[in-house]
């Protein structure tokens, strides 16, 4: 995925700090930033155009690519997390390897759309119905694999270690395509895997629900030895607490510390209801939380503590998980409206923090440190957003960072550049026609 | 206002009820739907097609047309609802009616292009620096009447009796020019008003803090002579609620009760902290609520008693009052999400139910009554919204009111007929370049 030299002048762009500067040239070689010149008024000849504000890559932290297809289906009956998760697995029962490669792509192709150049996919849907592995044992993980690169974006394919369907109980239904047996054989298959440009391996213990500890203890040292991110859903639901405590007399984030998987490759997914010694140990051990503010409004998970992480100094990151809704500039904004909502106060996450979740620290918590920056060195990942809609109109040009973040949506992305690759340009999927595919593609699980 | 003699096809229109239905013929004559004929399959000759869901018009039941100068400017500083109150403020000082006619002009085409037909503008901003009258009394409220005209929707013009800067205190700085010395002199200035129609005038107590008991009494009086609708500020803030009862021994509904404001024809906007008493006397009275919540998110206002309003049969409209964001559909599913949020259950709110609120039950608060329905004898305001974007591709055609009210935004609209007349096509206002219009009359507001 690598691009020719290039260079790109966009109108404004976010170098990190509070606000953007004017007229920068951003010089790319084989995908990567070789030079960022700022305050040039003119852009530079042959270089491609970029009206608006630029910024670094998005990362999307935490995905289910396959949620995708319950989008706006699941409001015609009441319900809970849990009678959502009875239609989820429906719609996880009806896919095989060509049927995901198809749907992934679609929704990976979304995603580009909307600004994410990386995509951290939690993947547990591993086997074929009944539990039985493909001839293939990561068939599934490779149909994710080749649909991020045929959507351009690039894939942290976090793969999730899921023996048990519940505390002390065995894997049933649907569930059983997530299972691998044991740790260890979760582990064979998961290194048998060949490394590609645009994949980075990452590991995951679906939650204290699917894994016991010492299960989450040989997890997490597959993954310290691998030198790989590790990530686990975490405390998404007061349920989840209740089940861990009684079983283990720790709260999940204890019991993932008591076993060793907290540190700084760590990311705990939601957090929604951690406890503040929950956030003392992920402080302690310099773990990451990922925050998924549009699916916990959709599913009913309550605010998290956002607020509280970020003053522990626990890095925050965002992701679009259930994907009811895919925009990053919505995922940000969120975690600050949440905020408000439950503070009543205003002002606790301004732009550039909400935009460093969204890149630097996104793109670090799925093991791309080179990544999320606009700075020599760095991938050329560019996600131009205009301001020339009716939702952006009239902002005010000497802070367009808030205007974007608070006010700004998928649809606003112009241009996204992945690994010097153009990707999206003028709104559109350079290769792919992105409404036909996801139509197609999501009319197959339901079929 | 009035157009010719057409026809529509909608592929799917909302007739009411649960669920959509397909193939729809509306025949329209004069600026009212004449005929309604479902499960036509085929377009006939000559009528126009609407592919997607076609809805009745939206009412945006309470706006201040000049927050929207402020969209994303109003981040860079933590703060509160009274920090805001103050940015607002510096913007209405630099308003004359010109420059409002063209802001508001704006304002309302974009919530044309939003699907809204009818918008209730709650106007305080009456009079010229210092709170000199100008020479036609009206002069301000003309211009947000003209506005709407432009803009191609109906107006309600709430027109607000404002004469105190908090309970026991005067108005000052630019609150000055909202008031009018007296409830007569209030009355005085609203009777001038000649009818248009595209208008319906509406009165408006601003809130407790600006009127007392005995005011409220007289506009009220006022409101029901004329057989208008009233609406009135209430319980936004926990600090209006502490100071009313400081004042007067009762909760801002309480006095509003007492000074007989309520009743069918009352709209108390945001109630976000009403008390289960107020609840009872709203009930009691058959007022309606209008909640606004994309705004109180973004003042941090808190989450209100949603669930707890439509369980006492209180009636709910809805509003995009500051206008941080200009969308309906996000409005409409923002009251169901805020309601998870809180009570950690999904499914209170309905698709049909919250396209009600912002439909009839949105209209009939802006005393509109023959509007919001797709029926015979009803306006001619029809909305479609298209299912071809990435944000709805995929949609279960079977249950397109959950698809659009869970995932569509106003982006997803495409064509708007207000009162016959077609407004908006693919997407475009047919009269105003709408981005253009924004960006020209906001600057003005900042020059």
């Amino acid at each position: 995925m690598t691009g020719t030299t290039a260079s790109y002048w966009c109108e404004q762009a976010w170098l990190g700090g509070p606000a953007a500067r004017a007229g920068v040239v951003i010089g790319v070689a084989d995908g990567r930033i070789v030079s960022v010149e700022s305050d040039v008024a003119t852009p530079p000849a042959g270089a491609r155009r970029r009206p608006g504000l630029t910024l670094p890559g998005f990362a999307n932290g935490h995905s289910h690519a396959f949620h995708r297809a319950l989008r706006g289906r699941t409001h015609a009956q009441a319900g809970s997390f849990w009678t959502w998760r009875d239609q989820m697995y429906r719609a996880a029962a009806t896919l095989d390897p060509d049927r995901y490669h198809r749907l992934a792509r679609a929704v990976f192709a979304e995603m580009a759309l909307a600004g994410f150049t990386c995509v951290g996919e939690f993947h547990y849907l591993h086997h074929g119905p009944g539990g039985v592995a493909y001839a293939d044992p990561n068939a599934m993980g490779d149909a994710l694999v080749a649909a991020a690169a045929e959507a351009g974006i690039r894939i942290t394919l976090l793969d999730a270690c899921y023996l048990h369907g519940g505390i002390g109980a065995e894997l049933t239904g649907v569930q059983r395509r997530c299972g691998d047996g044991s740790v260890e054989a979760w582990a064979q298959r998961v290194a048998q895997r060949r490394a590609e440009p645009h994949l980075r391996l990452g590991a995951a213990v679906h939650s204290v629900r699917a894994c016991e500890p010492d299960e989450i203890r040989a997890v997490a040292a597959w993954a310290r030895a691998a030198d790989v991110p590790l990530h686990a859903h975490v405390s998404e639901q007061p349920a989840e607490n209740d089940m861990c405590l009684a079983a283990y007399g720790r709260t999940p984030t204890g019991v993932l510390a008591e076993a060793g998987a907290l540190g700084p490759a760590f990311t705990a997914v939601h957090a929604t209801h951690v406890t503040e010694a929950d956030i003392a140990l992920l402080t302690a051990s310099s773990a990451t939380c990922c925050l998924c503010p549009t699916t916990e409004r959709d599913l009913a998970d309550g605010i998290g503590p956002a607020g509280r992480l970020a003053a522990a100094s626990v890095p925050l990151t965002l992701g679009s998980d259930s994907h009811a809704v895919i925009d990053g500039l919505e995922e940000a904004r969120a975690v600050e409206l949440d905020e408000r909502l439950a503070s009543r106060e205003r002002g606790r996450f301004g732009a550039a923090t909400l935009l460093d979740a969204l890149t630097a620290a996104g793109h670090r918590s799925l093991g791309w440190t080179d990544a999320g920056h606009l700075a020599p060195g760095g991938r050329a990942d560019l996600v131009t957003v205009s301001v020339q809609s009716v939702r952006l109109a009239g902002s005010d040009a000497t802070d367009l960072l808030a205007a974007v973040v608070f006010a700004g949506t998928a649809a606003d992305v112009t241009h996204v550049t992945v690994d010097g690759v153009d990707v999206v340009d003028a709104g559109q999927h350079l290769r792919i026609d992105v409404p036909d595919a996801l139509a197609q593609s999501i009319a197959a699980v339901h079929a």
